[in-house]
């Protein structure tokens, strides 16, 4: 039996041009030795170029050719010194996750094998954090008033039972293939009318699993316990800014942002899922082929694990460690290795 | 000429009793230390036991009684066991910040001798965070709607050019008696009203202070960055959540929570201003004697530097590194000892 897969590609900005072409040639050597396996990537040029040019980050009827594919396939969007960030990501990134109702954003954090965490003890800490990819404080309502000294902006952050509850089921249902154990993050002590409300919401959850163990930490302990004791957590569930800035510090305590992989999820099967590094367009290295290609290949990875194949896809996150441990490294994590020699020694060991 | 100060103390819930009557022991052993200084300790039992007593954090004149002091003292507020975190935080603790218009809140964190990071290389980072503390994200602005699968709970983040101007003044100002950098955290890529308004007034103040570098950065890069390169920040200028997020960040580098300082300073003269540590109440070590008192030594310091004595103040941080450097830690920070003897040994080195 064939499985035959339909990819859009969008390498987007900066590093993400360099990082994207790696990973696919990636995944079609991974899809030939497979034999039953086999990939199309068909690109697409959005990106801050492509705003200059149209004035707009992907054309009017851009979703629409996106949505028959199986899934996305990207590399990374943002660069400030062209597009206003908010323009950018507003235009493509948070487009696609809310149009394509990507309401689930899945990011792993683990020590992997060679790379060395700016943590004296890492633990062997492997943790995934579920991100409410849809609200929360990334909402689209709010404004300014006044002009001068009296100016203010409002931004309203919008929780609903249905988003929340949906990440935390989303949770629940991850943690019971893993160590049985959800963290939710909170901060119902300062913010007093969503953060409530997400901690009622995550009791009543919570009570529907009497077989996993649960807990409730504020987002400020809980950045700082992702430092001091990563180890300690298996599932974490958090708000749209929780999860974000949790999945950085995860990237930051495996030793570089360069490595975290993570997956835009649409739950109803109506539109194709987003796969997508944690990193950033990166312009400062742009060009000087350092990018490291580690988190679009793990991203990867997710996507074969999306498509049911988790067992190619533990072959592949194998591959990556085995080629990190014996040193094969972009400057970012310490190496001298650039982009293609990196994935050039991966490709050589998966064909091995 | 002698200087009295007359210090309303505020103990709190948890650990709060037990580190705050250790301070004022040292507190009066510098100020005797000194000769021209004195400290009276006015007690204040508002805490969630009170409470339970009463059914409000302090008495309906609780800030009146308050007001006359020269400066507030507290520990710890705090126990979801007894109280909901929203009403003892938003009665007392939050309550104070706001009505005594105690509008910025300022959290060194440095690499403090003798006491392990869980970073494998620290670098000797030292930085101050100044955080907005009267508005932002902790707004009581919001509200739910609907009941059941609909319910919604909105959020109000409102920020005001007053208000966000104010912290960034301060910053600069803070930034010139140090290394000469601020940087600015944002998170306009994402929520798109307040933090592009965030970032406009940064320009504006940044731009009349040619003589300070300075730079923005998302706070989700940010807080790994707080991970991976602490070293490269100076002073750093957040909002209330950032502020908040990013200082337990800083107090985890430290090596623990336990030693965290802070300063809520009322900058306009008509109200005192309140020093109290970062960490909580920590019931769950509550009458084991093992509690860290340095956070609120540290905090002291804070108060000591406030009041125009700094020379006193480096005293007191330089002889806690003296002891710290020489062992005597509580097992938070890996050590074996006690409260008292931390403080004991403290007060012997003070005086010799
Ligand atoms: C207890 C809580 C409301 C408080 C805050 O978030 O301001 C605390 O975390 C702090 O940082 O002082
Ligand atoms: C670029 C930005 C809007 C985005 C986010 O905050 O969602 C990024 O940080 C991420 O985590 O994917």
């Amino acid at each position: 039996m064939m499985k035959h897969l339909n990819i859009a590609s969008i390498p987007g900005d900066g590093v993400g041009k360099e990082v994207v072409p790696e990973a696919e040639r990636v995944l079609k050597t991974i899809a030939k030795i497979h034999g039953g396996l086999s990939f199309t990537f068909t690109h697409f040029p959005y990106s801050c170029e492509y705003y200059l040019e149209h004035g707009e980050m992907m054309p009017e009827n851009g979703l629409d050719q996106l949505k028959p594919f199986d899934a996305l396939f990207l590399g990374a969007v943002g660069n400030q010194e062209l597009v206003p960030d908010h323009i950018s990501l507003w235009g493509l990134l948070i487009k696609i996750r809310r149009e394509f109702e990507q309401v689930i954003n899945i990011r792993p954090a683990k020590q992997i094998k060679g790379v060395e965490s700016p943590l004296a003890n890492p633990n062997e800490f492997d943790l995934l954090v579920v991100r409410e990819n849809s609200e929360g404080e990334y909402s689209s309502v709010g404004g300014t008033l006044y002009k001068g000294e009296d100016e203010i902006a409002i931004q309203n952050g919008v929780f609903s039972r249905k988003a929340s509850e949906r990440a935390m089921r989303y949770a629940f249902d991850l943690a019971r293939k893993r160590n049985k154990h959800v963290t939710s993050a909170t901060k119902s002590n300062g913010i007093v009318y969503s953060m409530p409300f997400w901690d009622k919401v995550f009791q009543e959850v919570a009570s529907e699993h009497p077989d996993i163990d649960t807990e409730s930490q504020h987002i400020d302990a809980l950045a700082a316990f992702f430092v001091t004791a990563p180890e300690k957590f298996d599932v974490i569930v958090g708000s749209n800014l929780f999860g974000d800035i949790l999945t950085d510090i995860g990237a930051g305590i495996m030793g570089s942002i360069g490595i975290a992989p993570a997956a835009n999820i649409n739950v109803n099967g109506k539109y194709p899922s987003m796969f997508e590094p944690v990193h950033g367009s990166a312009p400062d290295i742009v060009g000087k082929r350092v990018a490291n290609p580690i988190g679009q290949l793990w991203t990867a990875k997710m996507m074969l694990d999306h498509f049911g194949e988790e067992e190619l896809g533990k072959v592949l996150l194998d591959t990556i460690e085995n080629i990190t441990s014996d040193g094969f490294l972009t400057p970012d994590i310490g190496g001298k290795h650039s982009t293609k020699q990196v994935t050039d020694e991966l490709i050589k060991r998966l064909k091995a």
